[in-house]
């Protein structure tokens, strides 16, 4: 691991690391917060952000305002970058494919197999860095942006034996029915949609009960509300199997990092009670 | 005026505006927060907020984490840009020096003079049009970062009867005696170094006991501290008049806005206190 950049904030540390990745066969950025409590005799459970389209591991870190909590509720905060880069790495013109757009999927297709392999690089190889390098415990939840959010729901409900939680603000709940979705998962995954399913957060809860407890907060001014987001798929998913899902529709809040800050503070409550049960 | 941005959060308002500024003659952007209580039956006071070398109005807004005690306090903050921008107005290679850098002078010397007004813009044209426009009282107090920190010292200290406190962040406390200063003041104001006096917290508080209250917080892990910063300069000139300064040397903390959010709250409640009185 190479140190990028680091800060002294609320008492704790802000760490920008890179590192060469074994599973996207290349160099992978990441951001950490590391509460002041945290030392290797009094480790600290990890929430990991993840971001959505355009992001790298910084929108979080510079505009959500989550330090402040983290380091009240003595939480570490991983923020990876939202896909590999580099000129070696495939790519396109458009925002919402290639370098910036991964989805959190492991690709299938060329050209972008050979590095887009998002979910096993958050599921294991991440988390397995962290653990080795930094005063954490084995406690982790996960939660999420847009792209980041969709992330967040699917890598959760199929991992629940590694999380404690799972938040979202503004998750794409359901890619498999909306145009960022198709447009991705065609590319990195090809035409078979059966093989989408399993990236999918609606498709999972609509197969079994969840035992992760899940918190959404979603905008109603939000642009891609309609389009790309449908959180009542999500709800009516969730309730086939009675899993926990709580979705607040909050009045008048867009898509932005604005919205974000404003009910941060919610999600690390929600996250923290969770990590300590 | 035209509204460039609109997000709301905490409750609140953040919204972004450029208009036709009479002073600096061109477009000037700025950025507000307004409280949900704001009303023109119940104005709010204003904490005018002045960023640093390279910044615009938006690295504040998005970056400093303000708005959660800012609503919770009642207080409307306003975030101009830095100085004039555009193809017509000068500007030179360098980042201390030209557009992104206007110091806070009424430059006197060509090429700047023409537009690199932006002393009366912050304290005639700029409160004026916010008074104006928005549900805000005329209770203001002043507050920046670095070259901010040195526009709200000096026009604070100027101005007294016009705001009802001061704080900084990391401020250029003694400009006629550092390289960026002297750098800044020699191209917009010439070379008679009398001229930079009235520019200059140091040597304004070595002439007269300031009535307004300061707050200045400085990273003892600043890398500009030495050279640029000099705290300790300012220590010594509100020491001669007995002025209220509060200087805090905050240990391992950097020239960051990571350093600026830990600390930001407790600004807001200096100045919330001083608005109120």
């Amino acid at each position: 691991m190479k140190l990028l950049n680091e800060s002294k904030t609320f008492g704790g540390r802000y760490l920008q690391y890179s590192h060469q990745s074994s599973t996207v066969k290349g160099d992978m950025r990441f951001s950490v917060f590391l509460p002041e409590a945290a030392s290797d005799k009094k480790p600290v459970p990890v929430l990991y952000w993840l971001s959505g389209l355009t992001c790298t591991d910084e929108n979080f870190v510079q505009k959500a305002g989550a330090f402040r909590k983290a380091a009240e509720l003595g939480i570490a905060i991983v923020a990876p970058d939202t896909s590999p880069r580099g000129d070696s790495v495939a790519n396109d013109d458009a925002y919402d494919l290639g370098q910036g757009a991964g989805f959190y999927v492991n690709a299938t297709q060329a050209p972008w197999a050979e590095h887009f392999q998002m979910y096993d690089y958050i599921v294991k190889e991440l988390p397995k860095l962290i653990e080795a390098n930094f005063p954490v415990s084995d406690r982790r939840s996960i939660a999420g942006h847009s792209m980041g959010g969709h992330g967040a729901l699917v890598i959760g409900l199929r991992n629940a034996e590694r999380y404690c939680s799972i938040s979202a603000f503004s998750p794409i709940t359901n890619p498999i029915n909306c145009p960022w979705g198709q447009k991705a998962f065609s590319a990195y995954l090809g035409e078979d949609k059966q093989t989408w399913k399993q990236y999918d957060a609606c498709e999972l809860l609509s197969d079994k009960h969840a035992v992760l407890p899940m918190l959404v907060d979603q905008g109603d001014a939000d642009n891609f509300l309609k389009e790309q987001l449908k959180p009542t798929n999500l709800v009516r998913a969730a309730n086939e199997h009675g899993s926990a899902l709580e979705l607040r529709m909050q009045p008048g809040y867009d898509h932005s990092y604005y919205f974000i800050s404003t009910f941060i503070d919610q999600h690390l409550a929600f996250h923290h009670k969770c990590l300590m049960d």
